[in-house]
Formats: structure tokens, C-alpha cells, sequence
């Protein structure tokens, strides 16, 4: 995906949070800072969202065990719920959880329009979920 | 402040965060989003600051009850502290809340250095500080 494009469905999600009523922004240089950090931070009466985004031409994509794992570790330094958003070509965003991801035997971790069928949410869905965190 | 000079002091603070075991990030456009967005917010162990950034060569700089209300009120949606970091030429940075800040009579907040003397908390302090929301 190029930066460009990255950036564009960034801004696509960012817009969507902020009409549906959420505090939403986009992190500067996320794919380059020295640091770990998602793209987009969500938030709403104190329950968040650490959301790293990804777009895809073809039926599957991978992303690599330390994204995921640096996704996780920056989500829970900011009592954030992490989230993987994906939007295949001519499909709308769907969102999954970190442990919702294929494995590919090795490290990678991948998303599929197979697991966005059984295990996404749309973004509807995702607004409108309880954290469930709460039930626990 | 110029745009340039704003994310250079921005990228500074970031780093001393980040030295410090906390996770931090830069808002993306914070200054042109067409959303109300904090320059920096920081995050450790679930606990979290929305960060206003601002540098001064002079006494004085004033921040707009707008620009004030948006921070506290982004804060609250993310669950975090807000907070105004303030750096003087030739002094290091200062934190203060919202409500220590002093009003000029009319809509408008100001920061000057005897207030940062006097209610100010160094980068030290902030980050060893304890949330006073749990004292509550």
C-alpha cells in the first residue's frame, strides 16, 4: 500500500468516527517514527480504540508478529481496546481483533476476506459494541 | 509560533516522554484538523495526558477559551488528564491544568512565567505525579 493511499483510508476512518460522534485522530508518522504506534486513536466517554489500518487489492494480507504485538503493547499503555480495521477492494470496513487474525503457520499473522466474512464487524457494529472487557 | 518551529518543540517533549517508558504520539494536522485535537497524547499503564504544546519567546502567551474547551473536552472523551506544556526561551518545560491557567478578564486564558513558577510542575513531576482524579 502506498503512503499515500495509506493515508487517504486513514482519513476515510477518521471522518467516519468523528460523523458518528467519536474523538478520533490520526498519528503523525506512524509508519515511521521510531516508536510503535497505531494510525488511529478513537475515543468516547473514556473507552478507546488503538486501530492500525490497513487496505487491500488482493484476497489476503499479511502483518508481521511484532506489528501486532507492538499494537497490543501500545493499546494497553493507554488502557486502549486494540483493533485491526481492513477494507478489501469494493468492500466496506470490517474490524477484527488482534486474536481473530489467521496465522500462517510461521510468525505472520494474516486477514482475509474469508475472516472479514466470519469474524469482522462492521463499523456500525464496532460503535455500537460494549466493550467486552465489561463482562468479564 | 511557526508551524515548524511548533512540531520541532512537539518532537522534543515526545522523545522525553518515550525516554521515560511512557508511550507517545503526535497528532497528525493537530493545528489544521477540522476537529478539535490536543498536539500530544501520552499513555502509561492506562493512564493517559491530552497534551496542548506551546513555546514562548516572550512573558506571556495567551490560549484562546476555545482552544481550552476543546482540550478538556477531547480529554474527557479519551479518558485522559489534559494538560498545557509550556516552554519559555531558556527554561525548561512546564506543566500546568487547565483550570491553573490565568484569565485575562475577558474569554481568554494566558500562561506567563511567574504562573509556571508558581503552579507549574516539571516534566519530572508530571510523570512521577500521581492521577488526583484517584484521590477522589
Amino acid at each position: 500500500m502506498s503512503k499515500a493511499k495509506g493515508s487517504r483510508t486513514e482519513r476515510e476512518l477518521l471522518h467516519m468516527f468523528w460523523e458518528a460522534g467519536h474523538f478520533c485522530l490520526r498519528v503523525a508518522g506512524s509508519g515511521s517514527m521510531p516508536f510503535p504506534c497505531p494510525d488511529l486513536l478513537v475515543g468516547k466517554e473514556g473507552r478507546s480504540f488503538a486501530i492500525e489500518c490497513k487496505s487491500c487489492k488482493s484476497d489476503r494480507r499479511y502483518i508481521t508478529e511484532t506489528q501486532i504485538n507492538e499494537l497490543k503493547e501500545f493499546a494497553s499503555g493507554f488502557g486502549a481496546e486494540p483493533w485491526i480495521a481492513i477494507r478489501f477492494d469494493r468492500t466496506g470496513w470490517k474490524f477484527l481483533k488482534p486474536e481473530e487474525l489467521g496465522r500462517n503457520g510461521g510468525k505472520n499473522f494474516f486477514v482475509s476476506k474469508d475472516l472479514c466474512l466470519t469474524k469482522g464487524i462492521t463499523f456500525r457494529e464496532l460503535i455500537a459494541s460494549k466493550d467486552s472487557s465489561e463482562d468479564t
